[in-house]
């Protein structure tokens, strides 16, 4: 790259293949580094690695985690009888920051979509089933994403789940705390008409 | 952090510490690393640790290198009777984007300051004048900041240099390419008239 010795471009290049990082902003984190304590920047090196070295998917709810088990499932103080399913890791830490959620998840990793050819065996569907099957789940929260796919999948799971006898839950959709009635879009205000509770 | 697990708490935190990086671009970059091959991690890790080891500054020039000699300094193609003052790596980078540039640099590592109390022998200003001295140097061209510190650093610079017998001259300071007259600081303007030049 024009006006870069050797060493920068190669790690503007390195730094730039992540998401949200430019030319600039790679630039900036290479002055920090450069001015920066040698252990800071050797911690994130190794961080970097072990993270990636150790961390898998949890073998029962595909959560990401560093052991066989994510640190959700194996809370004994978490209710494994509340099965929270979302389709993506990064939707199991929005739930967690709420801090009113006290269940565990299923991770979905992915969602169904015709479109792109995504079937019931392309996600993980089954390992949800046995979970319910074998441990005392009373109730499957569907935390899918409100969009063709999520509603889609929200509803395969629900014709699935519901012959198993337990209670099957779809997150509410509705106008977002804080915003304006006047500027919510229709669907969203007609399903936030539907989804309305007694007060 | 809630919502965290431990491993990704220590990467959300080891990431957050870069500049312009929040917590919720550092969790956009967790998710990227896990998804993305080993190698492109590893890689990372390596030339971040590699950067940190081996760069140091110029002997010369102090600019950042990892040699004792940074590139420029080194490239025969370069002219070394024209020595373009700045007062900081990254400004070196800025000069080079341009590709006007044929001469060599001199990094200050800072600029003369009475706040900060930051004086002649506080920069790299001894060994410029060395420089000066030993080399055969026909111009230098001050590119410090157009702001009081980058000023001051000038205009000390230009009367230590002159005696010396050789050109001193200061980047012009004006109206930026693609503004408004209309819309700049009368400091700026001021500049911009004082400055002119037959055409």
């Amino acid at each position: 790259m024009r006006g870069y010795a050797e060493w920068m471009s190669k790690l503007v290049d390195a730094l730039t293949k992540l998401p949200g990082i430019g030319k600039k902003s790679a630039e900036r984190i290479v002055f920090h580094l450069l001015k920066t304590n040698r252990e800071e920047v050797a911690n994130l090196s190794q961080i970097l690695l072990a993270v990636k070295e150790n961390v898998s998917f949890c073998k029962t709810c595909h959560n990401f985690s560093d052991s066989e088990l994510c640190h959700i499932c194996t809370d004994a103080g978490r209710d494994k009888g509340l099965v929270c399913v979302v389709e993506d890791p990064k939707d199991v830490i929005s739930v967690e920051k709420t801090g009113v959620f006290a269940g565990v998840y299923h991770v979905l990793l992915g969602s169904l979509s015709a479109l792109e050819g995504i079937g019931p065996d392309e996600i993980q569907i089954a390992g949800l089933l046995r979970r319910v099957k074998e441990q005392k789940v009373r109730e499957v929260i569907l935390a899918t994403n409100p969009n063709t796919e999520g509603e889609t999948t929200a509803l395969y799971l629900s014709r699935v789940l519901k012959p198993l006898g337990l209670k099957v839950t779809r997150i509410a959709r509705g106008i977002p705390v804080g915003s304006h009635i006047e500027y919510t879009d229709q669907a969203t205000l007609s399903r936030s008409l539907d989804g309305r509770l007694p007060i």
